[in-house]
C-alpha cells in the first residue's frame, strides 16, 4: 500500500474550512471529489494535520492519503491529475511517497502560522478576505512586547476555543517558539510558530497583542492570563480573512527514503 | 456645479469590465448604483478615463460625476459614503473636487499600466485571476530587448484591437514612454507607461514580448509588425487576469486649488 503525503494551498474564501461538513463545500470534500474522479468512482479519506476555520487561507497544509491497491501512478502524476480536476483556489503545491505509517497529524511536530494585518485607512480590493483591515494606530514597541512575552511554554487555556466538553482535562500547554511581528508599509504580519496550536488560538493571540499594541490594554493583562493570574478568557477573537497556515513540520524521516517516482528507471 | 474626481481600485475578476452593460454587473455601474443610494434615487453618470475589459483591475481607474445642485457634502465624506455602499472589491481611494471643467478621459495625459506573470509551475492559489501563469523558461535578455524596442513613438496599429469599423482613419500613433520588465522571484512584472493605449494593445504587446522572450518568434518579427514593414496585426493576446490600470496622468491643475473639505472651517 501507498501512502502520499500532500502540501496543499488553498483560498480559504469559498469554504467553510477545511473538514468535511454535510451540505457545505469544504476543502477536505473538494480534494477527496477530485481523488474520486481520477479513481473513476472510488471513495479516498485524506487526513489533514488539522483543521482550518472557515475563510482561513493555507500555503502549506499537509494532507495524507492511501492509494488504493492496483493503482499504480507516480507522486508526480498523482500531483498533475490532482491539479488538473482541482478549481484554481486549490492546488496541490507539492506531493510525495510517505514513509511507511507517516500521519499527517499525528507526526506533526510544529506549525507556522501568519496573520496579514493592513493598517492603512482603506483596505485595496486585491487585499479583501486575505488581510484583515485594521486601521486602528499601533505602537510597534508594545505590540513587540506582547508577542515577546508569548514565547515559550505556557498555559494557553486563556487562549483557546474549545469544541467540545470543556472539563479541564484537555492539555493546554504549548510552547510557542517564535512570533514576530514584521512591518512592510501599511501591511503587519504577525508569524507564529509553535509546536502546536490550540483551537482559534492564532486568532485570539492575535486580537490580544492587537489590544496591547493599541494601547486598550497593558501587558499585564495579557501576561496575567498567560500564567493563569486570573482566571477566564480572552475574549476577543481576530477575524479569519488575515490567517493563513503557512506550513507544517515533521521529522526528517516521514517522506519514503526512495521518493517512488515510478517514471524513472527503477534500479532494485 | 461641483464636479468630483474619484480614483477608484477594483478587483476586475467579478465584473464584465468597466463600462455599463444592460444585464451586466460592471464597476461603471456598481459605482453609480452607489451613488444613487446615496442621492436617494437621482441617478448620476459617471465618467472613466476609459473602459477596462472583463476581469481586468486598477489600481487608480479615474472616474468624474458631478453632484446635482443641492447636494452639500465635503470630497472626504463623499469618500466614505461611498465606500460604505460599495463592495469591497471596489473602493475609492481618492476624492477631490476636481477643477472646472476636469473630464477624466479627454485630459488624461498618460496612463500607466501593470501585466503581472506567475513564472513557477504551480500557480499558488491566491494568485488566480490575478497573475497570469506562464510556466515557459524565457530569456531575460530577449525579453529586455522586445521590451525596450517599443518604447518611443510608433504605430501601434499591429497591436491593437478595434471595436467599431476599421476603415483606417483611427489614429493609432502612440508614445509608450517606458516598458520596464522587473522579475521577483518567479514573478514578472512588465510595466507599460504611456500617453494612451489602444483597445487590447497592452495585452496584444504582452503577448508578442513574450513570444520574442521565449524564443518563438524573432524580435524582427515584432520591430516589422512595429514599423508596419509587413501588414497584418500580432495574432496573440494575453489574458485580462494579470492586466491592472495602475494609474492616469493628468496636468497639475485638475485638482480644484481650494480642495473645498467643507467640513474645514472656511475662511472666505
Amino acid at each position: 500500500m501507498t501512502r502520499l503525503k500532500l502540501v496543499l494551498a488553498y483560498d480559504g474564501r469559498p469554504y467553510a474550512g477545511w473538514q468535511v461538513q454535510p451540505g457545505k463545500d469544504t476543502v477536505q470534500s473538494v480534494v477527496e471529489e477530485a481523488l474520486t474522479r481520477i479513481l473513476k468512482g472510488r471513495q479516498v479519506r485524506i487526513h489533514g494535520s488539522g483543521r482550518t476555520d472557515t475563510g482561513v487561507h493555507a500555503l502549506g497544509q499537509v494532507a495524507h492519503f492511501d492509494v488504493p491497491d492496483g493503482i499504480h501512478m507516480p507522486a508526480a502524476i498523482w500531483r498533475r491529475s490532482l491539479n488538473a480536476y482541482l478549481p484554481l483556489g486549490i492546488r496541490v503545491m507539492d506531493c510525495a511517497v510517505a514513509a511507511p505509517g507517516f500521519h499527517s497529524r499525528i507526526d506533526a511536530v510544529g506549525k507556522t502560522y501568519r496573520y496579514r494585518l493592513f493598517m492603512g485607512e482603506v483596505l485595496p480590493p486585491l487585499e479583501a478576505g486575505i488581510a484583515t483591515h485594521h486601521p486602528k494606530p499601533l505602537d510597534d514597541q508594545k505590540l513587540a512586547e506582547a508577542c515577546a512575552a508569548l514565547e515559550g511554554t505556557h498555559n494557553f487555556a486563556g487562549f483557546a476555543a474549545f469544541r467540545g466538553n470543556e472539563d479541564g482535562t484537555e492539555d493546554t500547554v504549548r510552547t510557542l517558539r517564535s512570533v514576530r511581528p514584521v512591518w512592510e508599509g501599511d501591511f503587519l504580519t504577525i508569524t507564529w510558530h509553535g509546536t502546536g496550536f490550540l483551537y482559534k488560538m492564532v486568532r485570539l493571540l492575535t486580537a490580544a497583542v492587537l489590544r496591547v499594541g493599541a494601547g486598550r490594554e497593558p501587558l499585564s493583562w495579557l501576561t496575567d492570563l498567560l500564567h493563569r493570574q486570573v482566571p477566564g478568557k480572552c475574549q476577543h477573537v481576530a477575524p479569519a480573512d488575515g490567517l493563513y497556515l503557512v506550513g507544517v513540520d515533521y521529522p526528517e524521516s516521514t517522506i519514503a527514503p526512495h521518493d517512488t517516482d515510478d517514471s524513472r528507471p527503477a534500479s532494485r
